[in-house]
């Protein structure tokens, strides 16, 4: 057998589904799937310690939009991309965010195209919370939002985690949403997928040291994920290819350790996407805006 | 008279000089000019309340120094540059940082040419805080370095002093060095000079808002910054000449509010002034590595 | 007397104007105002050698937008200047590109923010060419459209102009757009206007030096410009403001050599222009095109 | 059998052995290893049409200069990687460049990280044809060179060879040289490795299409490529993993289609790797320079 990484929760239910051979209800897990503005969405919750630890991702939900209609860039595909984006993290974050604080917090390397989604997404951000302070009465009724982007541990010394719990303590947000790529098993979901999760995430993800995760444990407030896939593990990849073609104790050896796979066109893809999280992300926290207005304000 | 902006102690003692009238020994202000590794440096030293009364800068030590040898390009140029600034840094910092933690804080705008001396000069630093945890022995007497970019607050949301101290709470350095562009007031000194200090700094600097200062008194440890001066203030630039062509009651009106001034090179010379800012940081905190281990080991 | 730089016909029509210390009609200038969406638009037509002489700049038509009202930010305010650009150039341009060629060119430097006009103005355009080699039938009815972006004779060892000539000689456009920065006279009109020519560009600009213009002269083909002021030269700003305090003989000296004057939020600035300016180009080269469907197809 | 992709002709090589099954001498192909500057250097030769059928390579000269020894950071290991690079670069190059001119030119994708070698490259260039046009006694002896990024089809909608034949025909080099990443079969050869060749390339690569051919056919003059391995198609990786787990018949499929496989630490790589190239091209046009007077010239 081989190892499967994947930070996406949907393909984990999959692969337990494939072990269990057959159709069956996963104890503890309960999956959905609906249509919303034009996207399929499949929201799949944990329930309990069962759950848990049958697809090894902690208690909370797990909603995944599909892009993939957004490439054929039908009429309106952007502007309903959004909406679905901005409808299930409104689901995901304390209710009645009017004149409270939120942090966003981009994860990952800019200099490193499928991982740079975090940043990205941070540039499109409505950032509110300086203009509140400057000038209170003309945004009255709007969230506070601060935003940045917690660099890479190799550029600054410091784990993702204790960045964020610095700068929390410090300002004191009622939420924290958290963005950044994610490693996919299946080839049809990277750069075609959105994962927004009420559980936080683990920076550089996969392989848990659950010392580090940023979530509501560590960090005492809400901790909404926003996590796009951009890459496959090598191994992984090739662990799939081999099983498929029946072969199954293959030394993997040198092949794909330290490896990823990502399309050809992935600078286009992370900027649509990171546009599409940045824009769902501003028009969850301020729902006062439409997207027209919000053209006007943000890059 | 036109009020005169330049983030430069020696351009302050120049301008209290020149008020004077005469070369009187200026009250509670000391200053010293010496050679340095072929580059001039003059120490201003303001001693007490009286000396930061005239001078308009709080007690502490600004040391200066004159680049412009460095840009004829003679042999060594930057070896000496890097020792140098080295050198000045070391008696500016606490004594013995060995196996002690340094945070080193990069301001400012890295889409503004001018502005990006901050992230530039982090981009060259040797950051060795998680190297540091990992494999202890390997760096046994070496300091700590973490190191960020606190961006602006227009994309943030946040002061950088709120920025920096929640960091700072966080991980409990010894130190702190902020690296920033400084505004000057002659055209010589743009891009040619380096300002050391043991006060800290005011982001945006110039007009003081001692509430946001970063500094020993609102960090609680020594910070050291490190000013390179890019831009002058294009209604200072105009004051100084109207003063110099007679002229004073003239109306400065939409004249250069909101511009600067700046080289037609700046892209050029904020590169080469981050390289040897940032080295000369990294010299100055491991005083076992010299110019050639270094340049094998970053950017 | 000082000289005054500008690269806006505009401010050579005032300049002239004020020197002739009434309201005269310029022999061999026309000149003329509009309100085209909302903007202002002044049309200065140089008719003859007179003209010529007069203005300093070659015969032809100088446009100028007047986008103050667009910071403002009312709605359809970009709409409208999309629109607005898009039609001034359509007059510019030969009639009916439809299936003929067009090469957009870029100059200047985008690793300095002021400079970068150019370089950001064609990471807006939808390029067409070579989907029209592949695709024709698709693509029936579109202009053919290729771009690219000169870099600066200190990269590339290259004039502007040789690297033009190669390349239109190369791929044999029906006509030429040049994009660049542009210094300005007047404070009010940096950042804040668009002047399209269709007397091609001296590139670096000012100061022109006939053989290196970008023009029909030089290509053999229409050259139409969108030339958009950054920037102030230093020495420029000071003679104004000397004059206006009545000083008429003072010795710049120093001052302002090689320095130029650029406002503090260009970085901002520079990206909605450039914006504007690489959707009103291909508005005006794809005339079956909305606002909507390229919003959906360039970045 | 699986198709394998590789531009390296030092794997088309091994591939070829391994399908004879015994050590036999290749027909029309001369191999020959030796160490240089302590690096492994292999050049493959291709002697006429019966190597060219065999290798799927064009007639001419393939040297690859392993670097893994250089990942190690001994000292010296820089300076020894460029003086290998340059001299080997000049064993390809026409004979005295002196006071003639070479263009060198950047292909590739500067947002991609592993496809932003060419671009990188150019970065690191000592340009100095237009110093020499200004001071042609100052540069007295120098080669002229001049440099410039194609950027990508799909940004300019021109093929890299269209632009590089407009430019050349503009300026007349003696020669070009080409600079690209190429994509490699195996993974310890993936940011490792410097194929040099005077064979010139194709852009896009592997899948030839011989219309578009940078070389002497296409241009009248040599062409030298630098090459440098950052990805493997990930459907050659995953045939490969297939062979050696004994499956010979399985259907790829989905699999691998429009992805690649690339290094986590491919930022840094292609940064270190695009140096190394520079640097040691600026070394063989210029033999009169040595690398610290280089380091003070180039960034």
């Amino acid at each position: 057998m081989y190892s499967k990484r994947t930070d996406l929760a949907i393909e984990s239910a999959e692969l337990l589904r494939a072990a269990q051979k057959k159709n069956a209800r996963l104890p503890g897990i309960l999956s959905d799937v609906s249509q919303q503005h034009g996207y399929d969405v499949t929201a799949v919750r944990v329930l309990d310690e069962a759950g848990e630890k049958a697809l090894g991702k902690p208690v909370g939900s797990y909603i995944t939009v599909d892009l993939r209609p957004y490439f054929q860039r039908t009429a309106g595909a952007f502007s309903r991309a959004v909406d679905c984006v901005a409808g299930l993290l409104r689901q995901l974050l304390p209710e009645d965010l009017s004149e409270k604080s939120v942090l966003v917090v981009g994860l990952g390397n800019r200099d490193m195209t499928p991982d740079a989604i975090g940043p990205l997404t941070v540039s499109h951000l409505l950032v509110t919370r300086h203009m509140i302070a400057s000038l209170p009465e003309q945004f009255q009724g709007f969230a506070s939002v601060s935003a940045f982007c917690t660099g890479v541990l190799g550029s600054t010394g410091m784990e993702t985690l204790e960045l964020i719990r610095g700068i929390v303590r410090q300002i004191g947000p009622a939420a924290v949403i958290a963005v950044d790529a994610l490693a996919a098993r299946k080839t049809e979901r990277i750069c075609t997928t959105i994962q927004l999760s009420d559980t936080g995430l683990i920076p550089g993800s996969g392989v848990g040291n659950h010392r580090k995760a940023v979530n509501q444990e560590t960090l005492g407030i809400p901790v909404i994920s926003v996590g796009i896939p951009t890459v496959i593990d090598a191994a992984t990849l090739a662990a799939d290819i081999l099983e498929e073609a029946g072969s199954k104790d293959f030394d993997m050896g040198h092949h794909g350790s330290g490896l990823f796979v990502t399309p050809k066109e992935i600078d286009l893809r992370v900027e649509e996407l990171a546009k599409i999280a940045g824009y769902g992300i501003n028009l969850a926290l301020q729902p006062s805006l439409n997207l027209e207005t919000l053209t006007g304000l943000v890059g």
